[in-house]
């Protein structure tokens, strides 16, 4: 087992404002929710974390296999239900990556380690929210 | 249901390093990762968004209460399996709110509630991952 530690605080006190900045060694990580919000809001917050996570292990194996990325983005989309807690029912994460002479193979091979393998935040959801991933191989 | 949409940017194309950034209309959210990182890792990110869910809720429902809280800080802890994918085994938020006469009862009211019926990020989580609430309560 490793430890992880961290702060968040409530910078709002008064009014009713929702700001929160979590504090962690390697940085400040802003969180806000309602219409004058600063930042994006929690759900949002784990919509970039699994991306990101995801994102991570795909561009460090692609790197593995000598594949020579030039841009690589997560187009991201969800849906969450209506009803409270309102949470996730679905995400499709899009993994569109530009490159000279990608191969199809190398990118699902890559997904798919991070997929079964690699991902942390992947593995802290729950089985029945839906993640499609999906790739967009771009020339360039 | 809702949608929420955004995309994630590897700035890093260059070189072995992993920073992206998440853009959602609400702002952006830059996410990084390995030793000379200058933003919070994703497992980080899904801690602090998930200790902010949870603290939205519960400033809120304080508010409502007519508690008057005067600072709100969340202790996180969490632990990480060794192996991959190193996912998180558990998770302790200590609830640490100080005010003038705070109401135990009103707190853990608003715990309870905000785990049983609001909380988007805690119920997109793995029934499996042990997430442990505790209340701190300050005078002053």
């Amino acid at each position: 087992m490793t430890t992880v530690q961290g702060t968040l605080t409530l910078r709002t006190v008064e009014g009713d404002g929702l700001h929160f900045d979590a504090q962690f060694p390697a940085g400040t990580i802003a969180l806000d929710s309602g219409p004058h919000c600063v930042a994006p809001n929690p759900v949002l917050h784990l919509l970039a974390s699994l991306a990101a996570c995801e994102g991570m292990d795909v561009i460090s194996l692609m790197r593995k296999k000598r594949q020579k990325v030039t841009a690589y983005d997560v187009l991201m989309s969800a849906e969450r239900a209506l009803e409270h807690p309102r949470r996730y029912t679905s995400i499709t994460l899009v993994h569109r990556l530009t490159g000279t002479g990608l191969s199809r193979a190398a990118v699902e091979d890559a997904l798919r380690l991070t997929v079964e393998k690699y991902c942390s935040v992947y593995h802290c959801l729950r089985p029945d929210l839906k993640i499609t991933n999906e790739i967009e191989l771009i020339e360039g």
